[in-house]
């Protein structure tokens, strides 16, 4: 049975970043006869040049029949002044909202290799492991109206809303509890509910889902700014974060940030499982941007983008010893020192995108 | 000429905290002739049991005729569950909305005593001096509609409101440019320009307003979430930040927290000048908040709330020298090794509350 695969490498580092995912699919169908049939298209700034679009309709209709997309990055400063529907962003969020992803899934771990690299002393972030679920198609991201309007006199009115319907919750917060189940057992939700309806309504919801089907799991709530700030005191105490799309947003970048492997981290965006095959739509993306700044040098780190495809391994097609295998690959070959710039450390080598990419395939065929 | 001052001490240490600003206003009366003449009132939890509102209409009218209001903190489990529009926030919220104190200042510094305290690197936090400027009256905070709706069949819609017109953003912007002039000149705006409407007129006022008054001072912008990154990654990279009302809420605690000075992070709340007499309302309140668990102790760091007042000698009455001491004393009693529980360190003396006030107190009336 064929496993199909949708690329859209998109713009700056992305298609560095996809070549080396390339390598690996390549062995894992010839050596292991994976079955995965790949297609590739267009998204962001590329796809605005080719069709004046984010993403066009056919690249879009590939997405919806794919098994899992693989995403790289969008934007750059070439598009900067774009119009603000075609911008590069709108192409990520159009396949968030139309695939309906709303579980976005962004482990913050740190690799012990990269502890120094914290700006955290190295004793709070060692062994880091948190799960942090955002909820993606929902709140202010995608809430009506959401306009910008000319009120005359040179005043103009910037408007979003933030919007959440019990179901929208109820689903997210469970999928935190399905995953705290298979880690710690404890999840955190943070909105704030002391200032937003959405907050209050968030805090019922999930306390009630609690309640009903997953009073095994320890649940905590915080709120969002107090959320923040723990992340940065003390973030060993938090085992899964679940919270809406823009706090989701900021606290899974400062997480990102605090692990000192920010080019390292994967994330994936689910679907809900089809009511009968079971299947998830899904996409899988590095947590870093596009790096304008360095794309196209051969220098970007491509480990965000492998263990991306890692979860993709694990979430879409249930290969858990190959994502367990492909996850060990990459600490075990930066626990032998070999770095990109971005990570690079004394007494280490240091590495471009191909040869990063070639010593984790190498490492990945010894498991 | 009298000035007034509202104390509005609320609930959990708040009291505590604020009977330490009253021993340096009786002295600053006594010693230096300082004409300050104190009203008190209920605001929060307090509020709420004396009178069923989380403030009276009685204060309300109070700390609209004060010169400053000072405000000690709200809030604590035994108010969790009163009805929404009477929770011990709303008493800020509304006085903040009322008296239109639209701009809030929140610096973000490292006392050089405490910089080991912080969970970052030292070398990263020594000398730390941010400058957190938050849209304080607009946004999602008080944007209509905002409501908690019943759909039936067990469905609920919660929904809030982000509005920002362009004169909101203009004054915010010309709080930050004045401010950076006063320090380093330089700005960092932050928004979601990629996804909100509002953040893409914010960065189109801020940038306007930067080009028509304020070109000399150095102008960034930058997307919340990767400020959220920058600041944990290399915080000594910002002078002045302006951002709005929930991001400002959300950048400030992290900033707050990666000082290691938490307990010690004042901040000033403040309207436009009056157009006759040149007054701005104003409301000084420490950032952390009421904690309850160690309400009542005698335990609680008053050095916030102290800080606080000092802002207001410095920002509602010009008392420039009298604020640097205030400030100097502060630092000073920080060196000598004194310290409250939350801040104790190897070797340091642990004092409470009242015997922290008095040291300060103490050290104020050498300068
Ligand atoms: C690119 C942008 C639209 C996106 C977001 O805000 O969701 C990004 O910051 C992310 O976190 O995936
Ligand atoms: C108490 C709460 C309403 C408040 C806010 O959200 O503004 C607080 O977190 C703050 O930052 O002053």
């Amino acid at each position: 049975t064929a496993r199909n695969l949708f690329l859209l490498p998109g713009d700056g580092i992305g298609p560095e970043a996809m070549g080396e995912v390339r390598k690996i699919i390549a062995y894992m169908n010839e050596a292991m006869n994976a079955g995965f049939v790949t297609d590739e298209g267009l998204v962001g700034g590329c796809a605005y040049d080719a069709h004046g679009a984010a993403i066009s309709e056919a690249d879009m209709q590939k997405a919806l029949a794919a098994d899992a997309v693989l995403f790289g990055a969008v934007g750059g400063p070439k598009w900067d002044s774009v119009p603000y529907e075609v911008r590069p962003e709108a192409g990520l969020l159009r396949l968030r909202k139309d695939l309906q992803l709303f579980a976005n899934l962004r482990p913050a771990i740190c690799y012990p290799a990269l502890a120094a690299a914290s700006s955290l002393k190295p004793e709070l972030v060692e062994g880091l492991d948190i799960l942090i679920i955002r909820e993606l198609t929902g709140g202010v991201y995608f809430g009506e109206p959401k306009e910008l309007i000319d009120l005359g006199n040179g005043q103009k009115r910037g408007i979003d809303t933030q919007v959440y319907d019990t179901y929208e919750i109820e689903r997210i917060a469970g999928v935190a509890f399905e995953m705290a189940r298979t880690r710690q057992n404890r999840v955190c939700s943070m909105e704030k509910r002391n200032v937003m309806k959405s907050g209050v309504l968030w805090n019922q919801v999930v306390t009630e889902t609690h309640k009903a089907k997953y009073s095994d799991v320890q649940l905590e709530h915080m709120l969002a700014d107090a959320g923040g700030m723990q992340l940065v005191r003390q973030p060993k105490q938090f085992d899964v974060i679940v919270t809406d799309n823009l706090f989701g947003d900021m606290l899974s970048d400062v997480a990102a940030m605090l692990t000192g492997s920010l080019g390292m981290l994967p994330s994936a965006s689910l679907g809900a499982p089809d009511g009968k095959t079971g299947k998830r739509k899904a996409l899988y993306e590095p947590v870093h941007g596009s790096a304008p700044d360095i794309a196209g040098k051969g220098i970007a780190n491509p480990i965000a983008m492998i263990a991306s495809f890692a979860m993709c391994l694990r979430y879409s097609f249930n290969l858990v010893k190959e994502a367990d295998d492909l996850e060990k690959a990459i600490a075990n070959v930066l626990d032998k020192g070999v770095r990109t710039g971005d990570i690079m450390a004394d007494g280490a080598r240091q590495v471009g995108t191909v040869e990063m990419g070639d010593a984790i395939l190498a490492e990945f065929k010894t498991l």
